[in-house]
């Protein structure tokens, strides 16, 4: 059978989130467990309630509805995220929870009764923008992380609260044990945050993999000193060193593997004043591969790297990993009923890995799961000029619910 | 003939002066027009007060204290200031301060009238830390500055406030007229804020020109995108093009002149987070040269190696040079009287070209200048560690008395 969503009610659905927490540049900025987050939170749940399911919010603020199928099965797990980027953009998360709801939406319109209960979820804290890392709740929720620790996270974007004094301040500290049980699989819709399907021309991407990739943490100590009098050979400029293993850093992808990516996104320079020597620069590096081994060998070429620009400019540096993720392949089972529902709409559509992370990840240990991407104009991601076609958002929707079908029919 | 400075009473007032924003480390954290800058403020009034010195403040918040000379006469002027960097050190600045002071209470202590007037002088916002650019007090004295636009300079440290409604808010808004009028000569002990003289061995250092300088703050403006899924090749990495240009621009005193100096102090990058790609990046270059020629040179050269950057990484800069300063060459008279001292008490000492700017680069556009420098231990300055050893202290502010009675004796 195929199941079509409701496109005019679809794109009204987005309008209305977009408006909660968004920005005049038609983006949205809406950190994890602000209070525009949970005016997003507090429209999710009136809109699961209208539909009658039940409706949980676990220990970490996941919030989960559950439409009952005819038998008592595994549940099939369908969502994403709400929270955004800061000055992020309104499609990032937010259009695979709504897809998620124009799905269950769409079931009622047909009065569907699936096999399996389906069970729609929004994760709190996928962004890691505010508490980090990333994939806080659904890491929490699969094990990955601990309960514990998840809700000791400090806010790091502005506060000193963490995560539990927030989730209590906005009212999701939920009483649902944040723990699995048996689920089925897992179904999850997201903007593909780079240029491949619009360059090839696709509406649709079946995710079968995402890559491995790891967070470090680089800090690099040297001397402030008067910017005036101190020569250049009596320095140990720590931004000097930094800069050229940055340089250094930045072009691992050429030698190891082209595919691969790494990004220096955060630096903060210390004291940070034009007349001063800085003494002191802590750097991110975020590195991607789809494959596990090169980002081992990344690793390697970081240490390299510092150690050499740092004997040049008499600085020193530590290196923490604050995340590590391996290589994550998707279940043939979901992507096969993803390419089905593909087929049957006659879209077009290729197999791609994700360099992205998604809740899909954590989500893989536990079930069989796979994603659904669809273009995102220019590559653009994670800035306010995020933009997907509504045809290609309405396309992914009309996979998405039809998958969910699949996925809740018993075999 | 040789005066003495009291060195007990020149000690205490050091340590009395060190307590006012002292910091848990020994340094100061006593930035311009703050509490603590009031705080200081008021003790050096009381103090010029207690000397029946007859005390003014200017529209700009310079303190002077006017001891009568025998016949009417230009003054000598004799200072420096009391601001301090952020977590700064004890001796910059406040040295020069408190030993033209100790000079007015060792001339009180013998009886001394010299013929010429002497005003010892605090000058406002020397260090430019919270105000930007520096000397901005001497400037507007002098002329090299409009007094409007020095009162509307925006606090860069932390605030929303201008210099204006400090000024106002702490009760430093003078109503002298802040014009230089006819002033015979300018005496300024300071720190070295280098490593010669200790090196050296001198004790005294008679600085007879000041490097020249430029401050160009520089904009580098590509795309944030997400730092996963966008390929190396697609993107324009704000970050990249700026560390790439930055370890160009660091090796300029290698090519141009090995005694000029570069430092790249301040890095603000935007959005700073480690899953985005920098979509904007600003920098502060700050260089300095014995020589006109070589600073200009040095431009043309931070243009370049920006042009060089930006074309590889699809991004675009801007420059803008925020402060100027040509090279300054001191006064023979004041130098001249500096040595005889020098020589009267057997110190060491060298003449030494200052890297550092000073508030006798402007007041040299009005008036016989120059400045007596006392080693810094190390080199360490604009930190908490400045240390100078009170020995060398004393020298300084026993050969600062002597000059300053010879300036002050008419010819």
């Amino acid at each position: 059978m195929d199941v079509q969503i409701d496109d005019e009610r679809f794109e009204r659905t987005v309008e209305a989130y977009s408006e909660i927490g968004g920005t005049e540049n038609g983006g949205l900025h809406r950190l994890a467990l602000t209070d525009s987050d949970k005016e997003a939170r507090d429209t999710f749940v009136n809109d699961l309630e209208a539909l009658d399911l039940d409706v949980s919010v676990d220990e970490v603020g996941n919030i989960f509805g559950r439409r009952d199928g005819a038998e008592d099965l595994a549940p099939v797990f369908i969502g994403s995220h709400l929270d955004s980027q800061p000055y992020g953009g309104r499609f990032d998360g937010q259009l695979g929870v709504l897809t998620a709801l124009e799905t269950l939406r769409t079931f009622d319109d047909h009065d569907i009764m699936t096999d399996r209960p389906v069970v729609i979820v929004n994760w709190t804290n996928e962004e890691g923008a505010r508490f980090a890392p990333a994939l806080l709740g659904s890491s929490a929720f699969t094990g990955r992380a601990s309960v514990e620790e998840t809700l000791s996270t400090p806010d790091e974007y502005e506060g000193t609260v963490t995560l539990e004094e927030e989730l209590e301040r906005i009212g999701y500290d939920g009483d649902r044990p944040c723990t699995a049980g048996d689920i089925h699989s897992y179904l999850e819709l997201h903007i593909e945050c780079g240029p491949e399907l619009e360059a090839n021309g696709n509406s649709i991407g079946i995710a079968d993999a995402i890559y491995a990739s790891t967070w470090l943490e680089v800090t690099v100590r040297g001397q402030s000193k008067h910017a005036g009098p101190t020569p250049m050979e009596d320095r140990q400029d720590a931004f000097a060193a930094t800069s050229e293993a940055v340089r250094d850093i930045l072009s691992i992808p050429d030698r190891l593997d082209d595919e691969s990516v790494v990004t220096v996104g955060e630096v903060h320079v210390s004291p940070n004043k034009r007349n001063i020597i800085p003494g002191e620069v802590t750097f991110s590096i975020d590195f991607r591969s789809g494959s596990d081994t090169v980002v081992t060998e990344a690793k390697n070429e970081v240490e390299r790297a510092l150690t050499a620009s740092c004997r040049n400019h008499g600085t020193e540096y530590d290196i923490a990993e604050i995340m590590a993720k391996d290589r994550t392949d998707f279940s043939s089972i979901v992507t096969d009923a993803i390419e089905d529902a593909t087929n049957s709409f006659d879209y077009p559509y290729q197999y791609i890995e994700s360099v992205a992370g998604h809740d899909a990840m954590p989500m893989n240990d536990i079930a069989e799961s796979a994603m659904i991407l669809v273009p995102s104009v220019g590559g653009e991601c994670h800035s306010e000029n995020e933009f997907t076609r509504m045809d290609d958002c309405l396309a992914g929707a009309n996979v998405f619910a039809n998958t969910t079908y699949t996925l809740a029919t018993k075999r």
